[in-house]
């Protein structure tokens, strides 16, 4: 089974990776897929909109892991508990980046 | 021996892309070097100029494989028989990227 | 322990990268950090401002190493006895990003 770590820091990057993490899925349905965003990137977090929200539910249901860098959302004042539920906070995204290729998921930076 | 894969998603960084390859190869000659373009990448293997086809040839008679996402070809109306030989074609470049990495291969961003 | 290398090619990335490792070593103090810098970010170098050198003073004594890609210091015209002590200067970027990988470290570029 393929494990992927996809890495966003910037917020203009997001449809890229989003396209990407759906390509993927097409191609193996079975990948283990988690979305690590720190920077200026954890603000899109906070952008409500149908859409957006139809493709992430659409994400999560098929098991993509959404994770936000705790460092990211104090420099941002974003609160945690303001976040959508499928958002897991992190304490630093990097240190996450790091595991997470230990334990053999492949990096990926659209 | 040295197994890197280059990921390139955005046209304008193909000059990075194609000068960290020539540079590996005068550091490393031996080394196995694949360059994987998805995303508005794509679209830089139909402009045909002299040079380029200089620049790809001494590169491609080194060894270097070029691939080309097939996600990103659709999307951009590249039709596949009309890229360079020279090109591979993918199904999914996010998969190749995860695949190689998992085979040995070290993942540069440029 | 975590080992990772930042990678960074763009001169307008150094403020996202020294965060991200200011960041790291504050949840992972124990990790070993390499930033390594090809590209435009080698001019960066160059830049001796008192602000620069105090973030940098502190990253390096806590163990954090820069390293710098001679090709670009060669393409920027950047002599390498005029460098801070605290660079040092490996023969080809894309090689140390690649080796350092298959010595176990994580790459991360943001």
């Amino acid at each position: 089974m393929l494990k992927m770590i996809f890495h966003i820091d910037e917020i203009d990057r997001w449809p890229m990776v989003l396209k990407n993490v759906r390509n993927s899925l097409v191609a193996e349905p079975e990948s283990m897929i988690e979305v690590l965003a720190n920077g200026g990137a954890v603000v899109f977090f906070m952008i409500h909109t149908k859409t957006l929200e139809s493709d992430w539910l659409d994400l999560v249901n098929k098991g993509v892991s959404f994770k936000a860098c705790r460092n990211a959302l104090n420099e941002h004042q974003i609160r945690e508990d303001s976040l959508p539920k499928v958002v897991e906070v992190v304490p630093a995204g990097t240190i996450e980046l790091a595991k997470k290729q230990m334990e053999g998921f492949s990096y990926i930076r659209p």
